[in-house]
Order: structure tokens, then sequence, then C-alpha cells
């Protein structure tokens, strides 16, 4: 295993445990069992490892123009909700840490916005499968994207933050549950 | 004022700024210039505290018996969405810190667990307003009452943490956003 993915695998079980405010680059590369001088030839800062742990470690979200156009789109709906409540299952209490301080919260907010990051992005993608199925014809042409798409993934963000304070390790019948989010969002998705 | 009024407006103002987790009793005490002793006079420990502030010193939810009946339904979920907004910009930098580590957060939820509060509180109260004008026939009958309010709760807490991210004291148009929110869930609650 090449020495970025060793950092990678350190950094999100350092993350997951800690936060990743209170997680310093040191603890990181002593995990990895590297220098941090190593760790900052990959990695430029604490920042950047938290966007790759978020991208390459944590559970992913399907690609919305692959899923565009296959079978309906509420099932489609359904898988994208099912794997937001895996993914902010194990990112959101890795990520609550950063609200400790506004000055902490600032300055990961700054960093991120220099990579392009940012806890909307996966709204975004939602919305852009939702654009995609609106194009095509398989939603009703006055469907809001961007507020059901933000709906969607705030469903998903309530239901893990409840699970995440309960301390479970995983969503019970997470499928279901997606199914049930997605059906109250209306009629409108369901037989298309 | 009372002691126990300086007491909670000393701890919302502390708490707002370190976070529930970081937050003692001790510097409560002296934000309210008063001694620990007579601190737990009034409550027995942080967080109670906590709940005392969530309760009687954030933006408030109306109360769903009051609202049945009145105006549309979709009129008064947004005005609870509109509400939740509030609440949830206020309460979401204060109760993120509990998630800083396991142990801290298996600790505030037995807590509160003790004095019957958990984060589901406003989704709950969301699904009484539901159910009683389902009761009324202003909902389609077949309503998940149950998914619906956890929906339309997770879209305040999903935006309210877009604001609290990007350090916003209000959330723009809160109004209009709410009304956004509500429109999206479906069309069975617009017109009745």
């Amino acid at each position: 295993m090449s020495a970025r993915e060793r950092i990678l695998d350190a950094a999100a079980e350092v993350m997951q445990k800690s936060g990743v405010a209170a997680t310093t680059t040191r603890q990181i590369a002593r995990a990895a069992g590297c220098s941090e001088a190593l760790l900052y030839k990959h990695f430029a800062h604490k920042q950047e490892l938290f966007v790759a742990v978020l991208n390459e470690r944590l559970p992913r979200l399907s690609d919305p123009r692959e899923l565009a156009g296959t079978r309906t789109v509420a099932e489609n709906l359904a898988t994208l909700v099912e794997q937001l409540l895996a993914f902010y299952l194990r990112s959101f209490p890795m990520a609550a840490s950063v609200f400790s301080s506004p000055s902490l919260r600032d300055a990961h907010r700054n960093s991120l916005s220099t990579m392009g990051a940012g806890p909307d992005q996966p709204a975004r993608l939602l919305q852009t499968y939702l654009e995609i199925e609106s194009r095509r014809g398989r939603l009703a042409p006055d469907t809001d994207c961007h507020a059901l798409a933000r709906v969607l993934t705030g469903a998903a963000l309530f239901e893990a933050f409840q699970a995440s304070y309960a301390g479970a390790d995983e969503i019970d019948d997470a499928g279901t549950l997606a199914a049930r989010i997605v059906a109250v969002v209306g009629t409108d998705i369901g037989g298309r």
C-alpha cells in the first residue's frame, strides 16, 4: 500500500475517533507510521486530508449520469438517499467538531472553499441528477429540483444525526427508510 | 430579574460561544455573577441548563393544537419550518460539540433521556400537528405523518447547517425558503 493510502487510512481512523477539529497532522502521521514531512509531501494541510477522507474513505454517491434514465426516478432517488444515510452517519461526527468555535469554523470553511469543497456538495449532486431526469421528461416539468434535492439531502442528514446521537454503527433498514423518505416528497416522482 | 433567569441568560451566551461540551457550570456562574452553589440550587447539572436554554432562550415552535384547523395546512407547515430554521440556526453550533467524542455524546444522551429530552423532539411536534390535521380530514388519509414530519424537520436542519457553516447570523428570506420546502413535499398538502 502506498504512503498516500496509508496516510488516508490513518486520517480516517483518527478523524472518526476525535473529530476533525481535535485531530492533528502529527497524530495522523504517527498512526500511519510515517513522518509529518512525508505526510506534507502528499497533503498540503489537514483540511485537504479531510476532503480526501470524505471523497475516498466514506460511502460514495452514485454518478448521476449513470443513474439517469435507468429504473424509476423514485428508485434512483431512494438509492441516493440510502447512500447519503451511510455517508452522513460516518461524516457527521467527524465534521461536527468544526462548529466548536466560530474561528475554527471560518478557517475550515475558507480552506475548503479554496478546494471548491463545501457541505452543499451532496445536495448539488442530487440536484444534478434531478435536472437530468427533468430534461429527459421523467419528472414533472415544474419540479423545483434545487429545493427537492435539498429536502431529500436534509432528510438523510436528520436521520443520520439521530442515529449518530444514539451511537448506532449503522442505520437499520436503510433501504426501507430511504424509500419512505422519497415516497413522502410526492406522487409526481413515483410512477415515472 | 431572578437568579434563575440570569443564570439561563448566561448559559445561553456561554453555550452559543463555546458549545455545550466545552462549557462548564463554573463559567456560567461567573458570567451570571453568582456562585456555583446558587447555580446548583436551580439546575442539577449542565445538561439540565442546556435543555432549559433550548426551551426558554431559543426561538420556539408554535403549539400544534393552536395551529390545527386554522389557515391552510401548507401555511401552518411553512410557519413551523420557518420557526425550525431559526431554532436550528441557534442550536446547531451549540449542540454540535457533544459529538466531539463518543463518551461525551453518550453521557449527554443519557442525561437528556432521564429528562425525556432528545433531538427528535422538533420532529415529534410536527408529527403531532400533522396527525391532528389528518384526523380533521385536512390531509390526505394515507399521509405518512411520521416520515413527512422528519423530512420537513430535516430540510430545516440542512438549511440551518449550511447557514451556520457560512457564519450567517440569520437565514435570508426564511419565510420564502420555508414555503418552498413545504411546496416540494407535494401538492396533497397545498390546497386544503
